[in-house]
């Protein structure tokens, strides 16, 4: 039996509660159009957090039984306490996965695994993006065509501040005039980290089928079977071959 | 004229106040043992700052004007000002050279740059170090034969939790059974990082000719002729090709 | 039910016949010693081929019916015919993974796909080789410990002349005071490559169990779910988007 | 002093002589228009080479003297002898810079550098192509703007069969919907790869300042101050540390 992947779906759900566009097109919160679309795909155990539960939802026990997070934020990246960062940020590094969704790049746990400013350009024009795919074979593109279309989207745009990623999956071109890297993977610790741009809250794109592929793959792709701490400094007193004694220098 | 290149060597100079056997071998302290060796190579204007000095001596002003910033820390990493690493983390993005010494590794500037824990083994055994150069043409290796040896080193050994470097440098073999990437380049924002782990505090490593020379290579390398701010998010308002018009979805 | 991964495990299978030391430790070839062990393990069809059978065994039948091809050899690389290096190339690129072992670092193939001329420095001296586990949650990781030893082995030494590793996966030790990078993957075109180099003809190393278990797990990772050719160069003529008529400039 | 670099360009020079609209944009060939716009820069000895000439003015006396090889071909890739082409390989790997300009992405040089097919998809549309600049800093990019555009350009898209790029340093936009990793670094051997996509035969594409900065950023970039063999595999018979002898296992 394959063993089934624990979801954990994080969302600050603010917008969805604030703006009357936002919530028409994600009544129940982006977490949750996100949590309906994964449950069509075998395989996970999936449940939601948001940044008004306490802890954000993020408690010890529930990151302990995740396999892989979703970020999604924006407006209330402030808003999210260092402390819970902290623990995030561990866990990963011992094994959890994590995918991070458009704004996401400028949340507080994913500028601290890039240890960069994770900036970027952006336009709200309801524009145009094409998607390529440029890494076909990869698990994260199983299923997706060379290219695909987003009828409507926020640019975000080169220079795209992040340390150059371990692959490129996906780069999009956007009607006015811009590129993007919207695909990238990195490893930080033992974790897995997928960055994918699409995903503006004014857009139905966590309805689309493709965007959802990706989110299925991604989850998979980044799921670790072990966990292991990299934070212990272990003094390896005992050598594994002989050491000949000298005298200080 | 060739440009000379801005060098400021940061200790925390501590070890050698305190410990009569670091004294011994660093009577002046380490940043002033690196400035003493990296003054015979032309090219370099060299200042020298510590944890005690206010600001830790890495004002704004010694900032602006410095090209590469070195870095040797170990038992104070706690006490450097959140602020100030802060502020070093910026300059680095907008094209600060930073090269990071032996127990740097465990700094929070190093740790804030790599985004994990920079966790290692390691051992005081008085033991034989070879360190194995296997990027010859790489500029930083310039000079250095195709391995050298130090008679007496701390031992460092895998596994380093840091981000697959950019490039492996240098990988050392350890007498008493160990290896550890010794020697690893990144960038990050506009900021090129060298960290380079021989350096313990009761050896005379940084006397040694061979390992002056890479530190001099890797000034010059880390070195970057401009300084542009990755800290903006610039909204781009005017598409560079026209934006069809379009209902909101 | 999970998909059986057809392995393909190439042996040139020349001093099995004509060297009674290498004839005592693989009497079967080291083919069939790699294939008997794979057996354990669940979820593999294994078939083998040599160098002497026609088509090197390495038909376009039995290609299109591997997902993964092993290939050990030594003495006999130039023996091994051009065109059937060239379709081995390209099914590679198309999808098909390859683990190449030991002395297939100076296969035609392995050349082919590198780019570089893959030489290195060894020694035969019956010495101790400690394998150090950099990446312990990859895939081809699982279940091996942060570091086992070869009791006895042929010396592989820096610099190796690859191009950077996609990921690094295990650096050895020796004895003698050499590294090496023993494991190293790479990606070609749509296909998985994983480069490792302990194996040497005269010791037991294929029967050993930690060998064995990172064979499997490299089997696993180098398959690719899909084939796609990446030999077509087409001309889109209809863009996606519409271009301005524009005279010549 | 500082050191002039050696630039042979080398331009298959066909279109030039048979395609009257060629002709017109570059009346005295590519390799000349491109020799024209470095001479401006200093630091340069140019010389040029091309297809028709004795081993097609590559012999190894003008490889001993170049530093820095400029490569455009396109229609007559085939024709390049195999034997030149083994010979600017190893050149390559020893230490000499390539920069490989637009339809070169083809050409055996490149081919057998990458290990892949080289291909993409294109169409000649005259189209707007708006290059993105994402790696500001890098010396490839120095004076170049965050983006540039090129009013009519041939365009060349993605998927381009290369392996993940050391580092990615533009990426193009097309009018007609495509994009494009149109600048890309690589390192094989002690050699330093740019492949630079801008260029087709008929567009003055190479009369473009920015263009000519690149490339001579790039020629100064991929000069590497030491030439190295790479085709050695020497048995260092004598170990650096004792090997206590043991019997065969």
């Amino acid at each position: 039996m394959v063993k089934k992947i624990r979801v954990t779906i994080w969302n600050e759900f603010v917008h969805e509660k604030n703006d009357a566009a936002v919530k028409k097109v994600y009544p129940d919160g982006i977490h949750n159009a996100i949590a309906q679309g994964l449950k069509k795909e075998m395989g996970f155990i999936i449940q939601t957090a948001t940044l008004e539960q306490p802890e954000h939802g993020l408690t010890e026990k529930v990151l302990k039984n995740t396999d892989v997070l979703f970020w999604w934020g924006h407006m209330a990246h402030g808003q999210v306490d260092d402390e819970i960062v902290k623990r995030i940020h561990q866990k990963i590094l011992d094994g959890m996965g994590l995918v991070v969704l458009h704004s996401g790049h400028f949340s507080k746990i994913f500028r601290r695994l890039m240890g960069t400013n994770c900036s970027l350009t952006w336009r709200v024009a309801d524009e145009r993006e094409i998607v390529w795919n440029i890494a076909p074979s990869h698990p994260i593109a199983q299923g997706i065509a060379g290219s695909f279309e987003l009828p409507g989207s926020e640019m975000y745009g080169e220079r795209f501040d992040i340390p150059e990623p371990d692959q490129l999956l996906f780069v999009s071109w956007y009607e006015g005039g811009n590129v993007f890297r919207s695909g990238c993977t990195f490893k930080r610790g033992n974790g897995k980290i997928f960055y994918f741009s699409p995903g503006h809250e004014t857009y139905p794109i966590f309805y689309d089928k493709t965007i959802l592929r990706i989110l299925a793959n991604s989850a998979r792709w980044a799921y670790s079977p072990i966990r292991l701490s990299t934070n212990d400094v272990p003094n390896q007193k005992t050598p594994l071959a002989p050491i000949t004694k000298r005298k200080p220098i």
